[in-house]
């Protein structure tokens, strides 16, 4: 089934394969007169991209995206922008062994049951490497965004037990932290976990907190496409992703309504909330507070360990996994998080342009 | 915008508003040649329906559905099935206060920024009513998976700070259960705590777990059609769901890798997993193992202390909502989330069909 | 497959069989605040009913629509707006005998092969009633672009070989002529050709040209959703129309390009063409002239002379056909066309609204 | 909007303006296991390329795809299929003059009212050389279709007033002759044709006739999703088409039921047709009978004759269109038309997949 597409004005269809020649976005509604350029989307990539502190694997990608169509002396023609980046690290002799059996926590198995066998070199379509093309098409949404007012902006929160102190935080300091942690204490303790996962052959989970500012009231439709529920999808459709919480919503589940509630108020001349337990959403649409939420992240599922596990033929047997695999995904998933919510804000203004006869009346 | 359909390939696309004439569900894209009546979607409809226990609101509901196309002789033909229900029991008047103001934790606001004006009666749109449609239309798809040995069951896991006991709970109680709970020793303790909430005028919230059982491998899309982003959409587009966990989705995040990963073994012959902490997805891919994942739910924002709002001129305002509602959503919700779930299986069923040319050969 | 869901952002879901209870339309996409009503939707429902005057089927049908949904003190509220129209005048057993066979022109033998089996009844879902739902949802449309001072009007161009003539045609009376032809003249030949044909158990076909005025230049998207392709698509979607011609398509394959192309001129100020040969439509966009095309209709295929067939067993036979069957389609077409426009230009209107930056830098 | 995409499950995404630096298409949906390679696509660029023959444009363009993803030891993986097809013949500087005013029969001016300006370099998007990306999908298409039995062939049927002669054809002439007829004769005649038509500084038009075999009967769905509606959007979205004709379907305007109605009758055991009048699609779904459709081509609007029009600041002034264009669209599209329904196909099998109960249980 065609499931590479996501959004509705705004849509992203991503392609490539972790050892191919290249991966790549075409980036389709996005409005004329945008200014970008590979010099605007390239920083996006460079947050992603490995091999940048200690944390992570040792593989150098260059990630460098070329822009193909769309772009007209610097600025979009309302047509669709293609992007692309070439694969330059790959080293596909180091996979050839997992064509025989099925790694524990991946995609393997499920590739071959779907699809009928698999091409098995880095993960190929299930590699982390797919979201480089995300962010490629969430660096475009994030610059239309910018261009409204909006701002959207993910942080790690915590990594296996170690959380930040939100009395500590400093925002700058999340975009260069080597966790992504705003919390620079927290972030030391971090990267010793990580360090010690990593001597342990070992990997560990975390939990990204994402943040999207000076978003108007009214984005999101009523029933199916609430933009919780489309944040939602966004968010667990990247890979690592098992689990979402909109604003307070896990605690809520054991709050009274008289607690999880934010009352209304005037706040500077317009509409507020007190608190923003709801995460910036009430019945589906933006209610002009913050949007804030949650993504839960599992432990790499590369380990170094002997795992136990079953050959294509069935047979028990004992693996032990090689290559260069990052101890922990949850830094590298920052910008991911930040670009797919790009995206889905993106799709929601261009979406909500229609909901009112007296608008539409100004407007043509 | 047009945001009332879900599913690609088996399709809901749902109408009505809580004080209107009527709501109802078109159903497209149903195989022909299914058993479908009002007889078989009624019982669906009716573990929905108010007014079944002390817990609930006294509003009755009768929740008639009539089928109006897409059946003849007691079988789907392939076109669209219309399912409807009246609406009987509404009281418009209760309602006619709050159409001057903005109840906290509702969607009064955000639908008068998005559209100009409301519906205000009961929510129109953003009520709760609005999931009967989909229960009609989620019966159908959940008929469609009976007939190929596919089952969807979801239950209370917790209301409040109250939990069930894995090792107490029978399926068939749940069904009967006034709280959704299969632990009747929980229940028991939950109808307390919902009285209490009663009493004092305040609600309580919950978590909803729901299990798919006979689940072929292979169902679901590698990258933005993951079977788990797909179902988190559902679920989160259902009014009152804060947050979607899939597995053990939450706990992955302060996980080891050594701990989260699911051995593969052989079972029956097959191949199988020693643990789900997954959650019967790998790389957005069912693998044959039951499909579990939990609902957040928030407390009734419907409650009847004094609350603190602005109205609609923006002047800060204290009022007491008045009308019939239930102290807790989770008992009735849990049948709406399985049949969320039933839509969203029965789709990727179809859209699976087409994954492989040797099927394809064999199916031509 | 779910198919019976037409546009992209203003959008119908249709449903109904010709003898089942009822059938309708989901209109969902329709911006807030928008003057609507049964009365307003009535009189295009009644230009299409059969019943008026000696040229159609005697069968009576009431055709009067009930809304359900979407719609709060007369305004559009932004939910999808559910119309009902419950079939009063179905003699199914009329249609007990061609349950056994395969009538010439019908989709009697495509629904057995695709579907395993067919409602028989008046052609179940492949009946021309189908359009009811069409046109109910296609006023909402109608309505919807007047607001905004666009206006389709269709009328039929000829029939079987009779044709009006340009310059003695009034618009008015297309819409009382029971032909739904402009000319007078033409419509009484056009009259006593189809006296004919009924008179030898025959029927004719004929042609349908509609034009749109008040377009804003813009409507359209340069690849795949051309306007003049979704025009298409809209059109031939309709039961018996078998060709679709955009301004002067047909010709210009004869054409020269000196002949064909349409040179710009100002005119009134504003950029405008000499001729319009293109239909109002360059590359797929609205050039802001009218738009205009031309539907070519079948015969009915229900004619009353004996036919050669081959029944469900596969034995070639002579069959019959009974029933109450118009001579000729194209009278009551005209209103379907129309309404398949409004929907086609009143989908392009809202997806043309996020085209530029400029125009959303000053909507937001 | 994003309107760069046509397909539900066989998908493709195209990208790619005449003078950026490439073009691409992205093939999602593709089933896993068809053999696919860049020898097996290039054939159909080749055939689509200009510079072939006398009768076309002088520009050179190699026009060699590149395949980027979705192809693992050459059998599709189930991924999506990224093609890519350099630039490499383009002269900028030919075009830096008619950024300045609108050339009649383009697509200038409505993509200046649309956007707010445009790539004006050799058309940008609305460039006929848009058509290479469509080719290299729909060969994918193709493939797939010619695993099932099933093929596409299309070929030119008439050029200004010169028609084939239908006694006169062979298949094989059509895909080696200049003109795309089969029909050795009538070709040689509308090469003369072709040859005045440049010497005048001219340009016509044709028709070119499109025919598939082997179809199942079952394609295609009952309302809007008809396989003849959907193949007309495909064919109307290509640049230059302005009508589309299922089976006889012009004169079927002026036909009588009793000559349109094709009779079902015995063949080879199966149910057959006598005639074909219907183009082999009833009710909108296949028969099983060949498809046949035409499509109905426009002069090449860019003429070397001084043409009447407007510059952007509305001047009415004379122009002279240089460059190196083609007198002819049809014998280059041809291969677009059949690519274009390959696609429309191999869409209509997939969807049609999940039609019957009975199926999908032997399936599963």
């Amino acid at each position: 089934m065609a499931g590479s597409t996501f959004g509705k004005q705004f849509q992203i269809t991503t392609w490539g394969e972790s050892h191919g020649p290249a991966l790549g976005v075409v980036v389709d509604g996005v409005p004329a007169g945008l200014s970008i350029s590979e010099a605007l989307i390239q920083p996006y990539l460079d947050r992603r991209k490995p091999g940048q502190s200690a944390l992570s694997t040792p593989r150098k990608e260059d990630d460098q995206c070329e822009i193909l169509s769309g772009v007209f002396e610097g600025k979009t023609t309302g047509t669709p922008i293609s992007i692309m980046i070439r694969n330059t690290s790959q080293q596909s002799s180091d996979y050839s062994e997992i064509a025989g059996y099925y790694r524990p926590g991946h995609a393997d198995y499920t590739f071959d049951q779907k699809f009928g066998f698999r091409d098995y070199r880095g993960g190929g379509r299930s590699s982390g490497r797919e979201t480089a093309a995300r962010v490629a098409g969430g660096a475009v949404a994030a610059l239309f965004l910018k261009e409204l007012g909006i701002t959207v902006q993910a942080y790690t929160e915590s990594i296996g037990d170690v959380k930040i102190n939100p009395f500590h935080c400093r925002a700058e300091y999340a975009l260069s932290s080597p966790t992504g942690m705003p919390d620079e204490e927290a972030s030391k303790r971090a990267e010793d976990l990580i360090a010690k996962c990593k001597a342990e052959n070992d990997s560990v989970g975390g939990v990204i907190c994402c943040r999207a500012s000076g978003i108007p009231a009214g984005l999101g439709e009523p029933v199916f496409d609430k933009l919780d529920a489309n944040l939602g999808k966004a968010i667990l459709s990247i890979g690592a992703v098992k689990a979402f919480e909109m604003g307070d919503g896990i605690s809520a589940a054991s709050s009274r309504g008289s607690e999880f509630n934010d009352p209304f108020c005037k706040k500077n001349g317009n509409v507020g909330k007190l608190t923003n337990h709801a995460g910036g959403v009430l019945g589906g649409i933006s209610d002009g507070d913050d949007i804030v939420f949650r993504a839960f992240i599992k432990p790499t599922p590369s380990i170094f360990q002997t795992q136990k596990t079953v050959d294509k033929e069935g047979n028990e047997i004992d693996i032990n996994i090689k290559g260069r695999h990052d101890p922990v995904i949850v830094p590298r998933a920052v910008v991911v998080v930040e670009c797919m919510t790009a995206v889905t804000l993106a799709d929601a203004v261009l979406c909500s342009l229609g909901s009112r006869m007296d608008l539409i009346r100004k407007f043509l």
